[in-house]
């Protein structure tokens, strides 16, 4: 009846590099741009008709929203920009480097910052210029004052609800097919509120970037089924990429 | 107290082999992104604070406006697209090289066509799989079976006028500060209307491509001053450029 479809944005310059990124506004690296290109193209070749766009209001989200609309000759398409599908904010731990990381605070705990569902990383003070209550684009959002300094999981799964309830699904009903071009954990929050998933479960799925994932859903918004656009050991492989970013 | 800013996409692979292209949904070329790019730059370094974006249902008006988002550091603002913002519909014309139209029907028939207010090229006929009642991307337009065949200048000016009314004035009064990325006859009909220019002077004012024009409009909407943002000389280069292309 509708087709959802969720990807996780190209690599960037910071996945790259191996830092913590979160809400810092880093662009997509040149295998980015690559991996948003080939997620366009397996979109046009599996035949889907998309009609409406949702992305973050960061650039490497953006501009894979942009490049997968271009290769599939859709960039006429609403494009819709919420703060709401931002990564998870990795408060003090944004721009410091995931192995150094697990050197200094040990692999359990950053374990548990980057993958539990309810531990918050360390805040940035709302005195600090990366703060996002100090960022212009964050000074219209509705309930001011909000913006947060960290989050877990869980706080960015309870800002995607009302995205969810009040955009997406309204959006899927009149445009049937709807792409959402975001971020590793805000898209991990939407697939754990459709499919329903456990606190626990939730902290072993790994999403690769630029692999396009389809749900299908039926009128009730039920997940009828849901598969990745790549072939399994593809998919494995950057599976385990993701998974492995801590190892040194 | 306003400002909004009207720039006419980059050069189009179409501009480059002097072809007639309308509502072919034809790329930049190099040279456009180029200039797109020198756009961004241009309003950045003039201290510009957009908040909202337009722009055409058409690639090379919808990438411009993206790359000089990105120069900007703004691809997080809002970007509404609208047909109203297409280029003027050429007809049959669309397509043809116009030198060779020039030796076709001769240079005063083939201005009429380009610049006069109420001179329709011929019609495409509706049968024809380049009419835009053929195209998806219009097919949820609000007047349907209205998608044009030919377009003169006047009706080009009839359809913006409700998007100036019902959007653009609207956003500006929110926003402030707004661009609007599209083509040369879509914004001589805003700045016909902005500045209402006759029917007959209209036709002698030739847009540069990607050279933001800044509007400064009081709290009525009255154009309190107008300039574009580059040098007298690269101006009078750019418009003298697009005058001649009939020029063998």
């Amino acid at each position: 009846m509708y087709k959802l479809i969720l990807v996780r944005h190209g690599q960037s310059e910071w996945n790259e590099k191996n830092l913590f990124t979160g809400w810092t506004d880093v662009d997509l690296s040149s295998r980015g741009v690559n991996e948003a290109r080939e997620a366009g193209k397996a979109l046009k070749n599996a035949g889907l008709n998309i009609r409406y766009s949702f992305t973050s209001f960061l650039k490497r989200a953006i501009k894979t929203n942009h490049l997968i609309l271009e290769e599939m000759n859709l960039l006429w398409i609403p494009e819709e920009k919420s703060w709401r599908l931002n990564e998870k904010h990795y408060g003090s731990l944004q721009g410091m480097n995931k192995t150094e990381m697990v050197e200094h605070f040990g692999a359990e705990q950053v374990q548990l910052w980057r993958r539990s569902y309810d531990v918050r990383p360390p805040a940035l003070s709302i005195d600090d210029p990366n703060h996002p209550a100090n960022d212009v684009r964050y000074q219209n959002i509705n309930e001011k004052g909000c913006t947060p300094g960290t989050e877990a999981l869980v706080d960015t799964v309870n800002r995607i609800i009302p995205l969810w309830n009040n955009e997406i699904s309204e959006k899927l009903k009149t445009y049937k097919e709807v792409i959402v071009t975001a971020h590793g954990n805000s898209l991990r929050g939407i697939i754990k509120y459709l499919k329903n998933i456990s606190d626990a479960d939730i902290m072993s799925l790994n999403l690769p970037t630029g692999i396009p994932c389809v749900f299908e859903l039926d009128v009730n918004m039920k997940v009828v089924k849901d598969y990745f656009l790549a072939d399994e050991e593809t998919l494995k492989t950057l599976m385990d990429e993701v998974k492995n970013q801590t190892k040194a």
